[in-house]
């Protein structure tokens, strides 16, 4: 048995409370090493005639990495706390493992065994209930619908009339928006996630002038106002961009420590290094990457602190909106961070808040600080298998694991699942403009755990490469739209807001995948029904067996099928016992 | 090469900021598989001509255990932030280990480094400076000094005249300390825990009847003023026992809901299950273990939380206390531990904030929350090594070389290192009544890194059992006292307080353990100057090999004599090949 390779550590996604009464347990193992890892637990107090009073378990292989398996279960401790251990067992030997090391048998001192002390209710994750349920759609504000031309910033090209660069218009502002929030219902969408729309300097406005301003160019306060209303009519939930690492150039602060330097009352709003201030050959102050129109904020300093939070609760408060996603999230302090929790939601509880952050982000999902982070890994996996085609099957299942496992379920129930943004190439330039793989991924994306974002325009086919090329302005010709890919996207959509099972159910779990013919095979079970998704990302039609789907035991199967949103009943002998996935296509069966 | 085993994750004890400008990294691998681990890292953002700028640097290797070995290594990124992997060899392979998993080459995407975004200042980990160089004494008021007796509670017994019981009373009290201050400035101590000085009703005070009061058998508030600055006067800090995660049975709240039921104002600062209470077989509502008289507080409760937040503040600001010693604090919420030091810090910044977890505590010790915790792996690995002998050199010296490794360098430098406590039995006890094991248990603690606390009594020598054995009456009379063992402990003292590198200096690594003779080596290191520490735990002679000394460059050495404060160089040649170290015994070496 490979000992060194048993990882558990309390809290993380290890050991977590899932609810207020659930722990969730997880063990990871070398890969096909042990065959049977059972947990011991019970109360750490719970003595009776010196004999502690703890009862074994069966953990469930949960799914396999590139070099190791993951082991979970659920448990309810009767008062809220316990002591444990795993019982590792192989064809060859079985330990103990627990917080003192490996044993040959139960080490007799509890303090040998790992300790969950105590279920607080407060220290639960609790991101809000409706995220869950909900479909994204991210636009980029400048590029999405001009509805009043008046607004335009000067030398704004008419829509569409040219290709984005860094630095060009085309007037795209909140009224346009409101005109095509019903284009947005009946794709399905029910939250909207807009990038930055303060007052700035740039098209993109993540350089921030004034905070507590909408750019002129997007509208005014009473024209966000009624956005914000059109969409909670309509049942959409609105998230704004929170740009607090740093300001833009033009930030007055930032433009009176210019210009009066040490003496600014501003100076220790930044980072500044030393006086007089440089930003050639590199900035002499700390800023987002190395840019120096983007000088970093110190959010250690009580008066931006202060500033900041006015800034998160004002538009909270006065507008009512639903979401904040925080920019560059990693790069500013935890401290920091938790204060904004604690003070956002005291004005609305159940307010959203999503970091950006690309890597793993344990540290900021304990409950505390954010509710989610952008899933860049799951971005990475999918983009790589379907559209770039540049990883195999059987890496991709084992880099999608790696995610599902990376932190606790109840995280992974409202991760924020993006296919591309406004800072990469659109999907389907990266799938080399084949339609088919764009509609692979957004049946992935769509019937995966998490909350999914669509970026504008990718559902009726908008091409673009990495920014500027994937800022473009919104297609409204219908004649321009791939009117079938976005049926197709809308069924997607509507089933996953009517079938739980298909939505964000959690429990999902790959069952084969084959790098020859590059197909996956993965499972969503709740139980009752199971959901099997045959998914051929290769160019050659694939023959997948029939006992995979473990069907021995039932009469009839039913598979579903999106573009005309019908399912077909099989009696099992119907069904050959080599199931054909055309290429490029997929196949999902019922089973109950 | 055990790919399997290989485990880092950003945060936490493998990576970390030491200070505003320092990362501190580690990497776990299987024991004795590698050969070399390099670090390579760059800034996030420095690409030049489409290249990242990283560079790479060797990892030290400093510890084993029964398992894994840890590699360490210290970087100052320029940008105070980086992307990282590490490369791991051995004579057969060299692979890139990283987030992204296990490469064969440098992966070229940075997404699929480790990234520690950004160092803020405000996140360090910051316990108060004075802390590691602190000598701590924890003493039970009611068994240390009778300096009243005016104040003796009804049925008090003369002093020492009895063994100690759960319930008897001997009436030690604040004047008595008080009259006794000086005797610890003679030993040393500039540190005093006291276990709860509150109105409750127990001998040991940790069923508070009133969180506002001084008992009334310690004395009053004026008393407790004057002690608190008497000991200032003396250079000895003051920390007191929160014991907030349970009240006392007569806390008049509880007994309102004990009067009134579910009509209490007060019913939701405990947590009842249902009502009528009852406490037998088991009480129906939380309570610390199953005591029915220590009601669990309901710390989510916003009243309690102010309450105890007052309480906590009160005692720092009104008597200028110097910290606070969480009782029971692994079953009181993250989210009122992280209210609490905001609002302790924000009256006296540099209280000492100390949670009782005899567990793995690295959830408690991100800066948010506790400076340390009581240090019982510590404790568990010296007591069965050095005193029970119920575990071997090299499984003590893995798993001294755990607790090394289990939290981060700056948390490690202000650890409560205790030997025994009100809890368990006294060391000499521990150790057969054996005093030369006692002084081997006192020379580790007090060469090693953390702050260490010496339970009142021991170190004249008194023996007790567990509770309520250990909790004896002071043994003032000199002729019962062990004077020798107490200038032995004096003089350990003076050598911590006088020799930076003796004292909590932090680089402490093993060099030997033989578990045939019993014997441990250790050395400490500060770049300069080394001290060698040879242990003999055993009952025979041993001799150890000249060479583990490391001295082939060196002309002189010094050997130190703690019993005589004296220091003998030799040269070299002097020293035999084979060093020769007395049953329970000790040498101590400086080589410079």
């Amino acid at each position: 048995m490979n000992k060194e390779a048993i990882y558990h550590r309390p809290k993380d996604n290890f050991a977590y409370a899932y609810d207020n009464e659930t722990l969730h347990l997880v063990l990871r193992t070398k890969k096909n090493d042990l065959e049977m890892v059972e947990l011991v637990f019970g109360d750490p107090y719970d003595w009776i005639d010196n004999q502690w009073q703890s009862v074994s378990k069966h953990m469930k292989k949960t799914g396999t990495t590139s070099l190791h398996d993951y082991w979970f279960i659920a448990v309810k401790p009767n008062y809220r706390r316990m002591r444990y251990a795993f019982i590792c067992s192989n064809e060859h030997e079985s330990c103990i493992y627990s917080e003192g090391g490996i044993f040959a048998s139960f080490p007799s001192d509890i303090a040998n065994y790992f300790c969950f002390p105590y279920l607080s209710s407060i220290d639960v994750f609790n991101a809000p209930d409706w995220v869950k349920d909900t479909v994204w759609y991210q636009l980029f504000p400048e590029r999405f619908a001009n509805g009043n031309e008046q607004l335009n910033p000067k030398g704004s090209l008419p829509w569409g009339s040219a290709d984005p660069t860094p630095t060009n218009f085309f007037g795209g502002d909140l009224e346009g928006i409101i005109q095509h929030l019903d284009y947005l219902v009946d794709l399905g969408i029910n939250g909207i996630y807009l990038t930055p729309i303060f007052k700035a300097y740039s098209n993109h406005k993540y350089d921030t002038i004034d905070y507590m301003e909408i750019d002129p160019q997007f509208g005014d306060k009473a024209t966000f106002r009624l956005f914000v209303q059109e969409c909670h009519q309509r049942g959409i939930k609105v998230m704004l961009d929170a740009v607090f690492n740093h300001s833009g150039y033009y930030f007055p602060p930032f433009q009176d420590v210019l210009k009066n330097q040490e003496v600014s009352i501003y100076k220790d709003w930044f980072h500044i290094w030393n006086f007089p201030i440089v930003t050639k050959p590199r900035p002499n102050y700390d800023t987002f990457a190395f840019v120096p129109t983007m000088p970093k904020l110190n959010t250690k300093n009580k008066e931006v602190r202060d500033y900041l939070l006015k800034v998160a609760t004002y538009w909270v408060e006065t507008f009512d909106i639903d979401g904040w996603r925080l920019d560059v999230a990693n790069e500013v302090d935890h401290h920091f961070w938790r204060m904004f929790r604690q003070a956002v939601k005291e004005v609305k509880s159940d307010v959203y808040i999503l970091g950006e952050i690309w890597h793993d982000s344990m540290p900021w999902l304990h409950g505390d600080q954010f509710d989610a982070v952008m899933n860049y890994p799951f971005t990475n996996g999918a983009i790589d298998f379907f559209a770039k085609q540049n990883m195999n099957a059987a890496t991709f299942t084992e880099t999608i694991t790696s995610v599902l496992h990376m932190y606790p379920q109840n995280v992974n129930e409202v991760a924020f699942n993006l296919l591309d943004s406004h800072d990469t190439p659109r999907i389907l330039t990266l799938a080399n403009d084949n339609e088919a793989r764009v509609k692979l991924l957004y049946l992935f994306q769509l019937s995966f755990v998490g909350t999914p974002c669509i970026y504008y325009g990718d559902e009726i086919g908008m091409a673009g490469d990495t920014d500027p090329g994937c800022r473009a302005c919104m297609q409204w010709n219908p004649n321009q739209q791939k009117q079938e890919l976005y049926r197709f996207v809308q069924s997607l959509i509507h089933l996953r807001k009517t079938n739980p099972l298909f939505g964000n159910h959690s429990d999902i779990q790959f069952l084969q995948s084959n790098d020859a013919s590059n197909t996956i095979v993965y499972e969503k079970n709740d139980g009752h029904h199971r959901l099997v998704f045959f998914l051929n990302a290769g160019e050659k039609e694939a023959n997948i067996t029939r006992d995979i789907l473990r069907i021995s035991s039932c009469k009839y199967l039913t598979e579903w099928h999106i573009q005309n949103q019908q399912a077909r009943k099989y009696r099992i002998d119907e069904l050959p016992t080599s199931i054909t996935v055309p290429p490029l296509h997929f196949r999902i069966f019922e089973i109950v």
